[in-house]
């Protein structure tokens, strides 16, 4: 049986717990806190890092590009107007650039302090960093998450979805990572409603029940996190 | 024409000149500071990062991972055995971990850091961010390198290419990268044999010459940087 090694909070993680649902994949899911360092998971992921996905036959896939790339050259094909991935060069381009945008760039500057700061400290021992949150880290996250609002609002006022006419990765991406800084409400819903319409949208999909059904120990989320009509 | 816009002593930059190169690709070369946000620039790329390769047919390919995708899915099946992405399943995953391993992880904890502190702020203007170089955090990166030293070896010890047999983008990744902090002369050649005989393979690869002969206004680079027999 395939496994899924994840954490709720990881922005990441749930990018690949939607690509795996939208594959139609049944694996299981382990919880994993990366920062414990277990000796078992770093042999999966000697970067000790999650999302990390042991496949059947033995191969492990790493990290969220690799995994999200693995599924498309699996089952893409079989997904036809569903797949995640176009097949044209163009929408490839532009799905690859805008998951890279949101994986790396908004997790960056947003998804991943905030995760870190508000989440993750939380859990960790103080040895490892744990602690109070940081206030002038997430202070600056929540002042950048406003031009990536402004982005999301720009690229779906015009199309179904932020890479096109289809949801694809790309929406599935910048929706993970939405939904973590989401379960702390620090999402500013009311800076773009051409935003918060696609927001809506991409939530209401079953693949994204699961990520709707988290809660993290002794930290309630956002009231409106589980809400499909915020 | 294509053109590649990029940054001699941008880590990224540096491993997709590797990939167009060994794809037998011949675009144009245009540096680009990226730093000076250049509206033009900004158009192709809102993220406002190198590398970006604008294809002839008004594509546009952003970032290193997309671009070196884009180049195995278009020129890919030509270059048979010297195909720098595998095609079977397991061969993929290891290339794409370790592209991520060196293109992120390496990236934020060495390249990253000794390419702002000793290259980039030299250019810029100190509203931008120029100035002289924060040593801590030199000191930092330079400690930091040598885990990954080991690591390379230990990969590099027992196969030709860091991923297996033949020589990939992981390869190409991992020189790029190593190479940037070369130029400043902090690599700790002497840590690991099998890392240094690894380097000198890549190095002497004809995709590489482009690279040696790089050199930044009023900062020379090490003395071996370009000795293939260093």
């Amino acid at each position: 049986m395939a496994t899924l090694y994840h954490f709720p909070l990881c922005p990441h993680s749930r990018f690949v717990r939607l690509a795996i649902a939208e594959s139609g994949v049944h694996p299981d899911y382990a919880e994993e806190r990366a920062w414990e360092r277990r000796r078992e998971f770093l042999m999966l992921n000697p970067a000790g890092t999650t999302p990390v996905f042991a496949l059947d036959d033995g191969l492990v896939a790493v990290g969220a590009g690799p995994i999200s790339e693995y599924l498309d050259e699996q089952r893409g094909a079989e997904l036809e107007d569903e797949r995640m991935l176009p097949v044209d060069p163009r929408g490839r381009l532009e799905v690859r650039r805008l998951v890279d945008w949101f994986n790396q760039k908004f997790f960056d500057e947003v998804s991943g302090p905030l995760a870190m700061e508000k989440g993750y400290k939380r859990y960790m021992r103080n040895e490892d960093g744990g602690g109070p949150p940081d206030t002038v880290v997430i202070r600056a996250a929540k002042a950048n998450i406003r031009y990536h609002m402004k982005y999301i609002g720009w690229l779906s006022a015009t199309r179904n979805g932020l890479a096109g006419d289809r949801i694809t990765y790309a929406d599935l991406a910048a929706a993970a990572h939405l939904s973590v800084v989401d379960y702390f409400g620090d999402v500013p819903w009311d800076e773009d409603e051409a935003a918060r319409a696609w927001y809506a949208r991409v939530k209401s999909r079953p693949s994204f029940r699961a990520l709707l059904a988290d809660r993290m120990p002794g930290m309630a989320p956002s009231a409106h996190y589980e809400d499909l009509d915020f």
